[in-house]
Formats: structure tokens, sequence, C-alpha cells
């Protein structure tokens, strides 16, 4: 066939297949867990003064002064933050960097569907470990790990789909027991309701720790494509001069995600309304015969209630009503609905839709 | 060691060195090839009116606009393009997608410093395959690469850092030759003053031919980090849709990107302006004693004169009076200087820190 040179691992796979992106904006969002607010005021107010004659330039290669503005709200030294092109480069490097082919990477999962894609074009070796029922980590999951061999291990918290929260100190025990780099993907972290929810620092005097930040979700800006890591600096240090793209963030984007993370009033009052968004829509999914897991992330798994429509068949009603959600046609996610925290007004409208589809059935 | 957890072959490895980007902004910076002027007006535009109240929201995953405009600037079909983070990210997904760990890759060499560094990262073999004395690729080039096997070749044309142009003919030698993949990084085919030099429709009807595109250089975008593609679709397929990060480019930079690309008025207007000046800078170069080899770059290779400063000297002596070139200490080189061609000021500004100089040293 003409111009096929992909390697055996690439043409065997399938690729990532990200969330719709309807280009209807009336369709009200709930899929991909993108936050309802916009992002801060200073964000907006960088990009007005930002000179696009400057663009000439390239741009700092490691994003200096957004690694130094996050160390500073961080608390940890800039050496210890690396700056990615969403969270998504920084999964991929850690790959790259520390998992040879043939290698093993432990996942917790059901997870986010990204992990599998990664370690297939790394041509690494996936060992999934089931999550328990309540979905956290079984309690052996570092000794599994570590009887499989394994590099690296992948654990979501808040995990994804279904948002609930992993303890500190099980966290800690997993990372201590672990033989392999423990990389904890906190994507939703921002949406934990426990303040004194925080392994920044025991992160970064971790051997084998890497934490996993995004701006995409708790600061508004899933546009943006920006994230960091934070871990000690010989987990860091390799990512950041060898294998990241020389020059992997753009000059604007770089100005923008320092403003935004600076400005943490503004993006904790977003929180705080999602946090009551989210106690608010897990009720109500309750009330109309739904089961809701505990979730500390920007959205809440559903389990539909039985009798009644598939998940699936809701996912398409809903759909057609304008409202899109996330249905996953995997194992142990059939019966399940992944849903978004909106607006108060978009949450009304979802459960709005989902009673009429409901009463439809009845 | 503490964190040590990378692969053989990147902890071997050394990194990527980019050319300097100092903050003092008084500096005449010739030393990464930027373009003197800034980006089209309707860059700016297009910036001035970016919202971003969208930014909540992930981006065309694949660049779509972008990649519909840059194929109706071509002639081409938009599924023959693929939008990247610069021409870096091309590079990568070239080797990420179509070379096997141990498998061989040619380079015209000395070439860009980034293929050594992407090979060790995917564990490849480089096969350096010299330039011949005018700095053009080796009459044997494909069967010398298919001899050993190569998957993928890289040749930059016009060449960096010689700016010498092969001819379209001996590039189609080349490709209808060789066995593997043959990527023609054209990141300052912009310059080449031959209106009639265009391989991108050879390019998608070649089996095994991938042209780099970069906006850096051309489009006056460093700072912006937008490269393409250009392919059959066989080729550019398997990168959009497996190994390309799912979320690669932002929102504001797809923006404009795509109002760069559709000026092409303005950008040619640059071209035009710098080719004038690399004419007038070499000119002046070989007055004063230097050797410059024909360039169709945005940038010159000036062999420095004999019996005079040697050429790191040269570098660090412009250095301290606050003009940034660059010096590669590396066979061949070191008797050369690669001058990026500024506005008529600032090539005004090198010429008269040279004289003074080699009159010092005189």
């Amino acid at each position: 066939m003409k111009g096929n040179f992909e390697r055996p691992n690439i043409r065997a796979m399938k690729g990532y297949v990200p969330g719709e992106q309807p280009s209807d904006q009336s369709v009200i969002k709930l899929n991909t867990n993108e936050n309802p607010y916009p992002p801060s005021p200073t964000v907006f107010q960088s990009l007005a003064e930002f000179d696009a004659a400057t663009l000439r330039k390239y741009p700092s290669p490691s994003a200096l002064a957004f690694r130094e503005a996050a160390a500073r709200h961080h608390g940890v030294n800039a050496e210890e933050i690396i700056a990615t092109r969403g969270g998504d480069e920084l999964l991929r490097l850690v790959l790259t960097t520390f998992v040879d082919p043939g290698e093993k990477v432990a996942v917790a999962s059901p997870a986010y569907s990204l992990y599998p894609v990664l370690t297939a074009i790394q041509d690494g070796q996936l060992e999934e470990i089931e999550l328990n029922d309540e979905w956290l980590p079984d309690e052996r999951f570092a000794e599994k790990a570590n009887e499989q061999g394994c590099k690296v291990a992948f654990i979501v918290n808040p995990h994804a789909p279904s948002g609930t929260l992993i303890s500190q100190s099980f966290i800690k025990t997993i990372a201590t027991t672990f033989n392999g780099l423990l990389v904890i993907d906190e994507a939703y972290v921002d949406f934990v309701s426990d303040a004194t929810h925080d392994l920044t620092h025991f992160a970064v005097e971790a051997p084998n720790v890497l934490l996993l930040r995004t701006l995409s979700k708790g600061y508004g800006l899933a546009g943006l494509r920006f994230g960091y890591g934070i871990g000690c600096k010989n987990i860091i240090h390799p990512m950041i001069t060898k294998t990241r793209d020389s020059y992997n963030l753009d000059a604007i984007s770089q100005v923008l995600a320092a403003a935004a993370i600076t400005d943490q009033a503004y993006a904790a009052g977003t929180w705080a309304k999602i946090n009551t968004e989210r106690k608010n829509l897990s009720d109500t999914l309750k009330t109309i015969g739904f089961e809701v897991l505990p979730s500390q992330g920007n959205f809440v798994l559903a389990t539909v209630p039985t009798g009644s429509l598939t998940a699936e068949q809701l996912f398409e009603g809903l759909k057609a009503s304008g409202v899109l959600i996330r249905f996953f046609n995997e194992p142990r996610l059939q019966d399940k609905l992944r849903i978004t925290i909106g607006t108060p007004e978009e949450n009304q409208r979802l459960i709005t839709s989902l009673r009429t589809l409901l009463e439809k059935e009845g």
C-alpha cells in the first residue's frame, strides 16, 4: 500500500478518541469535563496586553516564568516543576523518558483511555489492575504492580471516570511500596472539597512520585493546552532537558497560564460554585432513581435506574435534545453515564431532559 | 540515586541546546533564524478579536480550520496536511510513528542538531551521510541510505546551516531511489528566490515523501510554535489519528496560524526584503574577507578570513558588542559563523562590529 511505513505496534493500535466538540454553540456541553466558567479576568487582561510583534521570536524554551509562578503557589522549587502542553504531554513524556519498549505500565482501571494508547505508542505492556467495588485502587495495587515488574504506575486522583477520592495515606502507602515511578494524575484535584488534601510536598520529597496538574479543568483553560508536573528534580530534569520538544509551549500560553495560576482567588471561586452544584446535581439524580458515586471531581458517574432506558439510550436521547454527556461502552461502565458539572442552568436543562426521557419511557 | 528511573538510552544522551534567548531586548539577535519582521497585520487583528472566554472549551483536536486554510494555499487536500506544534513536533512524530527502536535513520550532515537528539530518544541508529564539498547531499545519498537499511531519511532544503538549495530534480531522484520515508525539512523554503521551486504536489503524489513546513521563519511566528507536514494520506493519517497528542495545538495558535497563512501577500513582502538583504549582507561580508556559501535561507554561513580571529573569537567578540550570531563547535563548522538575516539596520550593526573586531586584530 502507498506510503505504509508504520511501525507494527502503531499499525496495530487504535488512536485516542476525544469527546465530541460540536460546532453548534447552543449544545449544553457536559461531556468533556470542561469548567463551565471562563478563566480569570487576569487571563483576559494578559491576552489583551499581549503584543503579537513579540511572536517573531522564540519563546522561553522551558516556560521559566510560569514554572516560577507555579513554584511560588505550591511552595516548591521551579526545578521541581515541568510545564507541558496539557497534561497529555506530561503523560507522553513519562513513557518516553522512563519506559523502555516491552516494559510494563500499571494502571488502576477502568481509567482515562489515553493511558493504553500512550503505552501502545511506546510499545510498552499495559497491566490493568482492577479498581475495587468502591472504584478505589485494589489494596494490593503496589504489590501487584511490583509482582508484574511494572516500571511506571498511573493512578488518577480524584479518579476518572468515577470521581472517587483516594485518601492521602493510601496514596503514600502505594508510593512507598511501589518499586517504580508512581504518576498521580491530579487533573481534577482542584475540585476536592477537603482543603488539607495536598500531596505536593510529599511528591517533591519522595524519590518516585510525579504529580500531574492541568489548567484545563480547574482554571477554565482547556483551549490553552497547559499543564505541569511536580516531582523531585531527578524525575523532572531529564524530561525538561532531554525528551521534551525543545520549545513545547508557545509564548502566549506561557503568559496566560502564569496569569491564571497567580489568581487563585478567582479559580477557587469557580471550584466552590462547581462543588455546590455537584452536590445539588447528585441529590437530584438520586431523586429520579440514579445511583451516584461520591465525586470529588467536576463530574459525576451515575448508574441509570434499572428497568428503564439503557445508559446508551439515555445518552442518545439527551444528545437529540441538545445535551451532550459521556457514555463509555466499556466493562463496568455500560450502565453508567459520566456527567460534567455545568452551571446551575445547564444542570437544570440536563435534569429536565432526563425527566422527559424517563417519563416518556414510563 | 533518588528518582533515577531514566531509560538507558535517555540516561546516555544529551539534550538539544537551543540558541540563546537573551532577556536584554537591546541585543541584535541574529542567532536563531527568526524573521526580523513582525507577523501579518491579520495576526494582530485575530489576536485582538480572540475571546478568552472560549478557552474554557477544548480546541479542535486536529486544527481543522488551519489545515483547510493551508490546503487551499497549497492546492492539496486537508487530509494531506497535519498541523503540529512547530516543525519539531512533526520530526518527533515521524520517529515515533515510523522508526522502531534499533532501526536506522539517515541524515545528510552536518545538519540540524535536533535530528540526532530525536533519534536517540527513539533509540534509533543515526547514519550520517556526509554532505559533499558544495554542502549538497552525496550523489549516492539514497543508495547509501538503502545499503544501510534506513527506514527514514532527513534532508533539509534549503540546507541548514549552509543555506544551499538542492535542486528539485535531485530531490525527486533521491525520493524515487530511497526505499524508506524521505522527510524534506523545508523550514526555510519560503526564502527560496526561485518561485518555481515547489515540491508540494510531488509530495502528495509520491508514496514516501513528507514535507515539513513551519510558520516560525517565513511567517514571523517562532513564538507561536506552529508548523505542518504535507504528504500522502497514508503518511499523514497515522500521525493525526494515533501518535499525535490528542489536542496538540491550543485554540489561539490555531486561529492565528490560519490568519498568517491566508495572508500570503504580507509574508511574501517580508521574504523579498530578507532576500534583498541576504544579497547585500553576503556581498559586504565578501568585501571584508569572508567566504559566503550561496544561501537560499534567511541566514548565511560565512567562513572567517584566515590569519585573523577564529570564528569562535569573532562570535565571542560580537556577543560582547551586543550582536548574537551562531557558532557551532562541530566538524566542518569550526571556521564558520551562521548569521541570520536581520533588518538593514541590524545587518549594518553586525558589519560595523565585525569590522571593528577585525581591524583591532589587524
